[in-house]
């Protein structure tokens, strides 16, 4: 984890919210396109709270996802993009529970009132907000080191949710989309990545089409709220990957416990970060980098001709990539199905000795 | 509002969160004191998401404060005190509308891994979690310049939630406890106030005693969820005092589309107000401070004596300090009724003028 020093202290103490506080909320918050009526929603922005009505055969999924400037997205990056980041990545919580988006309050800390960028800011958010019928309910603002924190809440029906509990021994692993992609972006985005030095862009520049394509992997991840609404039910286990694929993979072995294998092969790339970085750091990419929202997933053998003929049908790819068993841990294995070291060790070995 | 600078750039650009930041959820916040079980919900900590079974007969609150190291807390205080202070502003709110605490998430953003501050700040949500039975769901930590967001989910019989819009002419307005102490407590704490220069302290070193009950007033403010949960069908419009009685009282009279007047002299105070500070700033704190976290509630005229005494029979002050009317806006009256103009206006001019 990066380090970032402690916040210089201001002039003075104090809460109450000013005049302009609440100008912003009415012009860029409380807004038609953003804080719009859903069915459900009793009460939104405006009052102490917001007020839900949740239906009586729907669980209620809620997750909150806090985002830093300078280490969850470049302070100087485009609001619109920093905005739709910020959703989608809490979007895609919910699609790993298999929960429907229902609305999403937001704390957002800003060190000066910038109309230009709240305006681009609340235009990100608008897009999600509407695509996914989730609206803006509430929330707080204040001035400080700029970070947003988001909560959303989603309904999925009772008892129904996918958890990382439910995987069982003869499961296969799946994965959707493509993986390494939000790790190699910091690169083609000329961000420093904590992959270390060996890892690195193995063209020189990437081509305007590449760079284009992790900048969307980047600030417009999709969350796979879709697929997990089509096929979650068919999904013993899910995650999304946030934290690189062998962490989060474990969370689902370690809640579940099971044991997993990761035929390496089989880890599906984009055509970018096949054309932009070396084989082993796309492995390192996928692996331990982190940031491709997409879902990691379980499902019985039973099912997976149903689940891929879903996806299929949704134009979403998920990939086969290995098997659950009984035991702890990952085990990788390479081409013929030989077992592989393809641990952070391994990668830091390798670092040390070439 | 204060300035603050924008946090300086770290080294690397990533989301994965680290074994350490595991351990520390598992250590000091999915613990059985803090994370504790609750009827209503299937899931806390420890999947994608939270997940929640709402009752049927029940709308759902949801409130959100974020609160800044430097500005709505000192940086250096007691861990536990700040996450007191943190979670009591957050139920606060659900008092304003009536509902019952149900659970909440925490956005910890922290510069460094500090176990015995982590131990403290734990320890301090511990407390008011048991109080209210409302335990610590899901959240994120990450690190960056000390913040803390919280959002509560509390619980309010369908259609019954007190909301600001409900004050009706012939109304009498109440507030809850007394008014100034968090504005009065940043002066016997030594911090700075943004009520100006003009706004000290009457005695030049306040009591212990006076010491005490303001860091108590700043640090643990006393949600009136007890008197909402007791008396809040009875009332007509409610709204926490956060921002100081006359910005909050004019959102219930705006969304009401009502006026209201103000007897000063009726404005409760506490001993310690009385004893530390003039006329003048103790009505200064009152109307301008904020951070009282006390009830400000609109009852008709026919509920009043049942009001009364139910809060009576709580030990919860209650006092009637005015009227609701017909128009806009407030008017502030003094001894014999008469007009009085005690607007942040009216206390600039004195201020230029002495």
């Amino acid at each position: 984890m990066a380090v970032v020093d402690q916040a210089p202290v201001p002039d003075v103490m104090h809460k109450p919210r000013s005049h302009s506080e609440f100008e912003i909320i009415r012009r860029f918050f409380a807004t038609p396109n953003l804080s719009f009526p859903r069915e459900g929603i009793e009460l939104g922005i405006g009052d102490d709270a917001a007020l839900l009505q949740v239906p009586p055969n729907k669980n209620l999924a809620m997750s909150m996802d806090v985002l830093i400037s300078g280490i969850h997205f470049p302070l100087d990056a485009d609001p619109s993009l920093i905005a739709n980041r910020a959703l989608a990545v809490n979007l895609s919580d919910l699609a790993a529970m298999g929960a429907e988006p229902y609305c999403f309050t937001l704390g957002l800390v800003l060190p000066h009132s910038d109309e230009k960028w709240l305006a681009g800011f609340s235009g990100g958010l608008e897009h999600l907000a509407r695509q996914y019928n989730c609206p803006l309910v509430g929330g707080d603002t204040s001035r400080g080191p700029l970070s947003i924190s988001i909560q959303v809440q989603g309904l999925v029906d009772n008892n129904r949710a996918t958890r990382r509990s439910g995987a069982n021994v003869g499961d296969k692993i799946y994965v959707s989309g493509t993986l390494g992609d939000g790790a190699i972006a910091l690169l083609a985005l000329g961000l420093d990545s904590h992959l270390g030095s060996e890892f690195s862009l193995a063209v020189s520049e990437p081509s305007a089409a590449c760079r284009q394509y992790f900048e969307d992997a980047y600030f417009k991840p999709q969350p796979q709220i879709g697929l997990a609404s089509a096929a979650g039910k068919l999904f013993s286990s899910a995650i999304d990957i946030s934290d690189g694929l062998q962490g989060d993979l474990q969370h689902i072995l370690d809640a579940s416990e099971v044991a997993g294998n990761i035929r390496l092969g089989a880890i599906p790339y984009s055509k970018s970060a096949m054309c932009c970085v070396s084989p082993e750091n796309r492995l390192r990419a996928a692996l331990f980098g982190g940031d491709d929202y997409e879902l990691c997933f379980t499902v019985a053998e039973k099912d997976c001709v149903e689940a891929e003929s879903i996806a299929k049908a949704l134009g979403v790819s998920i990939t086969c990539i290995g098997d659950i068993n009984a035991g702890e841990g990952i085990d990788y294995l390479g081409t013929d199905d030989s077992p592989v070291e393809a641990t952070e060790q391994a990668f830091q070995h390798f670092s040390a000795t070439t």
